[in-house]
Formats: structure tokens, C-alpha cells, sequence
């Protein structure tokens, strides 16, 4: 994967949350089980494992698709410059789980994150027995259960979850919107990995974020940059600069690979028109 | 505030979460203390107590400056289609607040929602006899404090929910980041108001939904409709239609009253070029 890790030792990746998390979840699907995993507490966290080199690689989640951006990740991105060596897609599922032993209609109380509660609506609108009980995270809920057992309680979390602290699912999928997916991002060090090859054609995705002083006519003629070179953009989205009244940060995707020419004259373009560029990262598309 | 409703009765304003929520806040800062409000548990049940007049309006948050787009109240403002008739920002400040007679040193678990315990990780840094403790409210957090008065226990949640369940604040703003400001729409019925009048140059602001087949240049030209005539974007958004590949739906919001003239070309010109386009609202831009 370009991360520039002996063959010989396991990647170490990390991630915030408790193992379990759906940040995990995206490590398997971006790197299959040959990572180990280092759990960190909260976003900056993470960016400062890899950074200070106690992780190889860092996974963070960039938006979802009911709550939006997580800027502060933007933030952090502009800030450690950790480029992006990956993207992927994960959907979220809620399932109920139980500790070994608890059959569903044992079950009265259910333990989870609140967004996560939140999710399950339906369900628990169908299952009024069930009392809702908050909890820091939806992986640690079901670590409580596993090591505290307390009676008549369940948890809602991954599947991963149950798996790695040996509870069972109870009823699986139970979120009220199928259509819920976290994009997450790998990161590697600067420097630490050649950079992917050959430009394949429409196969690589890259992330931009760039600054315009006023916002009429300044975006138009930046997206011009891509749209008079046919460069697809992936991405948009604007943020108002707080305490900065019309100056706008932009987060842009676009397809394409940095080494190609006609990017490179595309970025040169942006450049001129806009106050601040950094590019984040240059990857292979997730299907 | 042209809600169409008679001055001899109270008006009633729905919102998601407990009384003490941000969203109290916000209507505050639109209405005064001149509302009922009408607490509910979900956004949906929000859009549903107004669209079947339990509520005369509405206030939901739209967005956060570090949490991004609320997509969910997107997606629900286009399904209700109630007009948006207001926005105003609100400064997310966290107190430690604490029921009558328990002193700052008393206090060892701070029970919060999650995301406002994660918001306060340097006060917690600081205060390592502190255990945190999730809750599913801020306000519901200060609420249980208030009812059942847990020993030791202090809650994180705004000023108003410490005054509302008469409880005091032992610390205030001990936010780690003063740059959390969440952006509230007022919602009213369709057709229980008179427009807002007389398109005052640069008072007004327009949020609007459209989408279009496919992004190179399709976004270029649509935002065209907007630059050939210097209106001024003041949000931008882009975000995938699942399911429908390379279809994306944007969220606008730009300086100009709907019923400008300049404004009714660029709203023709880019109706030319898009596939679905609504107009959630016209509304006096807040300071």
C-alpha cells in the first residue's frame, strides 16, 4: 500500500474510538487484517500517533452521509499535513447485541452512543419494552456489556463489535436508514512511501482545499480552472472563515492524478486565483 | 414576525431535544421570550408538529461550524416543504453546572451528550478527578441532575438549562473551541404568513436545493446563472445522490430577495439548467 513499512512487521493504524469502532471497520476494508489496530480518544489523537510515529497509518472518518463534513478532520488535515494515501466507504449498520446467555426477550435496557440510539427509531418504537441508555461509544457499549454483564442489558453496535468481545447479535441491521455511510480516509507520513504511480486515467481522486478572499465571481472563476480542462469535481462544499466575514474555505474532490499534465495546469490555474492551496492527498477512487 | 398568527395568543415553536436545548436558545435569539415551546424527541416529530399545527413554527439546526451540514433537516425541509422564515447563529458555550449547594470540589462525575463531553476535553485534561458520563441531552443531563440529585454529579449543558431547572453554573465556557457556532432555521407553514416585502438591496438571503445530471461542467453553467449577475454565494454544498452515480444535489444559499427581479432571471437560468430545483426559503440575513 506505499506505506513504506517492512515487510516483517504488521502496520500499526490508528484510529479514534475503542476497538470495534466503525473507524475499524474501514481499516479492514482498507488494509484486510495484516494492521494492528492503535485506539485513540478523540481526532487529534489520532494525528499525533502518526505523527510522533507510534502508528504507521492513521484512518479518519471525512463526512457521512446524513451528517455532513467533519471539519474538524479538515482541520487537522490542514494543519499536520498528513497526506492522504486512501479513501473508502463504509455503510453503517446498527445491530442489537447481547453478552452470551441474554436472549432478545431478556432484554430491557439498550446501551449505545446517542447518535447511534437515535438511528434505531423504528426499532425501538416497535419494541417498547426497551428503555434507551447513552453511552460514550457504540464499541465501548458493548465492551461494558462483555465485561460488566449487568442483567437485562444489550448493546447497539458493528458487527465487528460482537465479534471481538464475544457477545452475539440479537437482531441484526436495525437502523432506520440504509442510505447511512461514513467516507474515511488513510493517511500515511510525508515522505515515508513513494508516491502512486502512473496516472491511470479517471482512476485516482484528488483532495484540495483552497481559500477565495470574496465569493461572487472568486468561485466561478476558480471551478473554471477544472471546468474549461473537463476535470470532473467529485466534491464541494464552502465554509465561512469565522471571524473572516466573506472569506470562504473550500473543500474540492476532483478526478484525477496530480502528475498528470493537464491537472498540474489545472492546479497551476487555482493557484493564481486563490489566496491558499494545499492539496491533501492524491488516491485511487473507492468503488 | 409574519407567522400569521394573532397577537392575543402565545405563539408555539417546536424544537428537537429538551428545554434548555441550543435550539431554546435560538429561538430566543429569533422570537424573544414571547414563545411556547413544544419540545420534541426526534427532528422528524419537529416538521410534523407544524406541518399538523401543534406548533405554529419551528426551529432546526442546519449547520455547525465544526460538525458540517445537518443533512437529515435538509432532507426533511425538502420532503415538508415548510418555508424557511428566519436563520440566526448560535455560540455553543458549555457550563458545569451543578444542582443548589454542590460546590465546585464536590464534584466527580460530569455527565453530558458525548459530542459536548468530547467538546471539553481540555477542561477534563485539567480536572483529571472528573469522570465523565454520557447522557442522551445536554439540557436532559442538567434536567435528571435537578430531579434526582445524584451525589457528586454535575452536568454540562447552556446557561438556559441551568437557569430553567434552577441549578448554577460552577464553571462557564469551558468549551475547548469558541469557534462552535450551530446555524438554526425558523420554519413556518406555507401560506400562514405575507411574504416578507420589499426586496431590500443585500438584506436578504435565499437557501435553495437543486440537481443535476453530472458535475463537470453542469455545476459551472449552473453557477453561472448567479455569477453573470453579481450574486453573491454565501453557502455551497455539494452531496451525492446515493444510488444515482455521478447525480448531485447542491445546497445554495446567496444575497437576494426572491422577489428581485435580477433574482427571478438567475432562479429562470438556472432552473434551464437543472434537473429539480426548490426554493426553501427568503429571509432577512442575520448579523
Amino acid at each position: 500500500m506505499g506505506l513504506g513499512v517492512s515487510r516483517t512487521r504488521r502496520l500499526r493504524v490508528a484510529f479514534q474510538g475503542e476497538q470495534g469502532a466503525f473507524s475499524q471497520i474501514a481499516i479492514q476494508q482498507l488494509l484486510g487484517d495484516s494492521a494492528d489496530v492503535v485506539p485513540c480518544t478523540h481526532f487529534e489523537a489520532v494525528f499525533q500517533a502518526l505523527a510522533g510515529r507510534r502508528a504507521d497509518a492513521a484512518v479518519v472518518p471525512i463526512e457521512n452521509t446524513l451528517h455532513g463534513s467533519v471539519h474538524e478532520n479538515y482541520d487537522l488535515l490542514l494543519r499536520y499535513k498528513l497526506p492522504i494515501l486512501a479513501e473508502t466507504n463504509v455503510r453503517i449498520v446498527h445491530n442489537l447485541i447481547g453478552p452470551p446467555g441474554t436472549g432478545f426477550h431478556q432484554v430491557r435496557r439498550v446501551y449505545s452512543h446517542p447518535v447511534a440510539l437515535n438511528q434505531c427509531l423504528e426499532f425501538f418504537s416497535q419494541n417498547t419494552q426497551l428503555e434507551r441508555v447513552s453511552h460514550y461509544d457504540t464499541a465501548g457499549s458493548v465492551k461494558m456489556l462483555a465485561e460488566q454483564r449487568p442483567p437485562g442489558a444489550a448493546a447497539i453496535a458493528s458487527k465487528l463489535a460482537a465479534k471481538l468481545y464475544g457477545c452475539r447479535i440479537l437482531r441484526a441491521s436495525i437502523e432506520d436508514d440504509r442510505r447511512n455511510f461514513t467516507r474515511f480516509f488513510l493517511l500515511r507520513r510525508p515522505g515515508n512511501a513513494a508516491r502512486a504511480k502512473a496516472p491511470a486515467a479517471r482512476g485516482y481522486k484528488t483532495s484540495l482545499v483552497f481559500t477565495t478572499r470574496n465569493i461572487p465571481g472568486a468561485l466561478f472563476r476558480a471551478l473554471s480552472a477544472f471546468a474549461l480542462r473537463d476535470l470532473n469535481l467529485a466534491k464541494i462544499e464552502s465554509r465561512p472563515l469565522r471571524g473572516k466575514p466573506w472569506e470562504y474555505l473550500f473543500y474540492v474532490d476532483f478526478l484525477g492524478h496530480v502528475d498528470d499534465p493537464v491537472v498540474k495546469n489545472a492546479l497551476g490555474h487555482l493557484g493564481e486565483l486563490a489566496d491558499l492551496l494545499r492539496v491533501l492527498g492524491c488516491y485511487p477512487r473507492s468503488k
